[in-house]
């Protein structure tokens, strides 16, 4: 059932949290298939010897979560949420680039 | 493409980017719906008196998602994301309680 189906019957306090659950566990899966396309592109720069961390790319991917932030999360928590994803997916990279697969590292 | 086709031809910088901001968009999306539940939550609770900081709740919330965590995100990085996540919500939650959309808020 969607968020958006106000035609829906009441819905009670356990029914919004399994549906939060369920959006947890798909969370869970898009960050850490999006830290696994930044260990690739960590491995792709390692090759050809660019440096890892490119402040400009940083800049375009938070700006553009605002933009497509629909709320009701304020652009700003957008931001601040993505600032924290940049900065967890760029630890694995770290750990990864220098063997090891990043999971219970830290 | 999936993250896991390792069979496919190499792929560049730029794919494993396209790859991100496509993932990035669900994410703000699914970050979005998930607040709408809190809202939802709030105001049902709201409406029976109950407390809105349940930290049983939360603490349901960061097991589960550890639990359910394949990698390569180490657990506490899915924990220290959803701890975010989580302190996102509840400001969302209480200025929507206390009048107002949310978004451009903060």
């Amino acid at each position: 059932m969607s968020v958006q189906d106000r035609s829906a019957p009441k819905r009670s306090v356990e029914d919004w949290r399994r549906e939060i659950d369920e959006i947890d566990r798909r969370l869970v899966e898009l960050l850490n298939e999006r830290s696994q396309c930044v260990v690739e592109i960590g491995r792709i720069k390692q090759a050809s010897g660019e440096a890892l961390y490119q402040p400009d790319r940083e800049k375009q991917v938070l700006d553009g979560v605002a933009r497509a932030n629909p709320g009701p999360l304020p652009d700003a928590a957008i931001r601040r949420l993505f600032e924290r994803i940049l900065d967890e997916a760029r630890s694995v990279e770290r750990v990864v680039m220098h063997g090891g697969e990043g999971k219970k590292e830290s």
